[in-house]
């Protein structure tokens, strides 16, 4: 999100003041945050994602979502154990896996030959808890591609983690931003038994609130049990006083997510329209977030070169394809959570990239 | 440190808010740290300890000092490795290296028998090192009892380090809250390789920031590369606005810090004359920070169920001594960065309660 052109919630400096000005209780909270604030945030993510969540055991705050990502997977991912990743999906997901010592048992997604649903591989995704993962983890909307689960997923996803008694973590952090005409299905609110599935959210991207720090993770209370004796050693709690921040979370203005979404969508439409006007280059509609993932024609230069490129010439930072899948050899990432005319300047000034490398 | 009778350091607030307005710039710096603030906080640093700091590669800002000491760990410790820890230390040492699979090779200090030195068994690191420790980490002042390492021990740490081929994580979360007449040794200052020590400090207790969450460490190049890629997966990145704080670190209004020293040696002296009138009671003089770790007589209850009577009928949190070496059976840590009057009145009651329990 780039906060100079879609600026941070209303209230969210004030609200950090009030903190400040609490003294100890809001600088010192609880580990797992403080306790006023998770009653009011559980209320919210249960009405959110439609199942209850006890704020005493079911809830922690974090650093950030990527907090709450490296704490989910290392409150239960031991050295040695089987992993199920998506391929694409966030980079940090393998990252944080090899840290621990785990070992990735990737499952393809064919985003770019459906429409509707994802195109996971729910056989290799079973063949995953089969060979003995007893983890999944995935982004919904995906990142890179902005594709969005779709309920029969879900409720796939959900019988097959009931089947083989696996944990599922979903990092939702883009679930508010959410395109017209899309529905968004939330694994929590599946079939799964409360007790296999952690969700992480946080306020950093559509609502501009990254440089807080403020993410949360809800999940059965013997996990976040874990991830807060685990916070105390990784960096003792989310900053005390941007959890005040939170109670801006889910209480904007009136019609503030709205607009937010509706420029995105206007500008996700324009850079689908620049894109698909370029011979070779294949896109699928992100039905949520701010990011678009085109797979290009062939270059006559390597795929690291071309980013460079366009960081330099374009002023617009893309992310390779292989950072997401090693798959992904033809792709790259694009974040369009910009100015509009500016961010359909770089596109422009990309695609004459495009055409200049193009084999 | 408590907040409500310590205020933050004039001016914080007012940075962070500075922050917020320069966008995007201060959300988003690098993973380690804002490249202009790690300019400032690189040469007081230099200046502080007596030897320079590249900001562009030794230094890291961190969520917190539990963020850097984490980190720090994670940079140099793998699965199996022997890692030498003080006993007694501050009780998240042990933590993290058991969470990152290291083994744990205890170093005692005799630190009752002496008031010079901190009576750390030199010995006992040598056959750490002997016995394959490779990496040696302890707190300065020592956290729990405020004893300061002495310059023969800091030369003959570093004389051992080199002779090993060890590094050396030094906690110097206390280090400006010496006390008058007290020299303190600066470990990055020793003989010891530039390659070998990593020191880890912040603003978080005798400058009451700790609701900011700011850290920073300073090593070597390699170490804190690793550190800024681990800080990825683990938490992105100190809170970027909150980073804005640290212009305010070593920049104190005139005198600020001397006032902030000699409110706590007030305060210590009281409470040791206290605690010296009472049969049984052994304590050493810390020589810096707010704790104050007594030996207390054999008492007819468990020392748990002390700890918690002095919270319910003293209103003071007091620490078991197990928490941080399993031999202190018979001690407590207080921290007494209270309130004059309000921190005598419970060590009164606390002392009440000694007499009350004692065999």
């Amino acid at each position: 999100m780039n906060i100079d052109a879609f600026a941070p919630v209303p209230d969210a400096l004030e609200e950090f003041v009030a903190g400040v000005h609490r003294g100890s209780r809001q600088a010192y909270t609880e580990y797992r945050g403080d306790s006023d604030l998770r009653a009011l945030v559980a209320e919210r993510l249960a009405t959110f994602t439609g199942r209850s969540v006890s704020s005493t055991n079911e809830l922690i705050v974090t650093p950030g979502t990527q907090g709450a990502l490296f704490l989910a997977l290392a409150a239960t991912v031991q050295a040695g154990d089987r992993v199920a990743i998506v391929r694409p999906d966030y980079f940090a997901n393998r990252k944080v896996v090899e840290f621990l010592g785990g070992v990735v048992v990737p499952v393809s997604m064919d985003y770019l030959s459906r429409t509707d649903e994802t195109g996971l591989d729910l056989g290799q995704l079973e063949e995953a808890f089969k060979s003995g993962a007893r983890t999944f983890l995935f982004s919904n909307p995906n990142n890179p591609t902005g594709v969005v689960y779709g309920p029969e997923e879900i409720a796939r996803i959900a019988d097959l983690a009931t089947q083989y008694g696996a944990t599922v973590i979903v990092d939702q952090l883009y679930a508010r931003l959410v395109y017209s005409g899309q529905l968004y299905t939330h694994m929590r609110a599946s079939s799964i038994d409360a007790s296999q599935v952690v969700t992480i959210m946080g306020p950093s991207k559509t609502e501009s609130l990254s440089g807080y720090r403020l993410g949360v993770a809800c999940g059965p209370a013997q996990i976040i049990d874990r991830m807060e004796k685990l916070q105390a050693i990784v960096s003792l709690r989310a900053p005390g006083y941007s959890q005040s921040v939170l109670r801006t979370w889910f209480a904007e203005p009136d019609g503030w997510l709205q607009e937010r979404i509706a420029k995105h969508e206007a500008l996700r439409d324009t850079l689908l329209q620049l894109f698909r006007a370029v011979p070779g280059v294949v896109v699928r509609t992100p039905q949520a977030g701010s990011y678009v993932f085109p797979r290009l024609p062939q270059l006559r230069i390597p795929l690291h070169s071309f980013v460079h490129a366009v960081r330099v010439q374009a002023g617009a930072t893309v992310t390779v394809g292989t950072e997401f899948s090693p798959d992904a050899t033809e792709s790259v990432r694009l974040n369009f959570s910009q100015n509009h005319d500016r961010a359909v300047a770089a596109v422009t000034r990309m695609i004459q990239l495009i055409d200049r490398y193009a084999m």
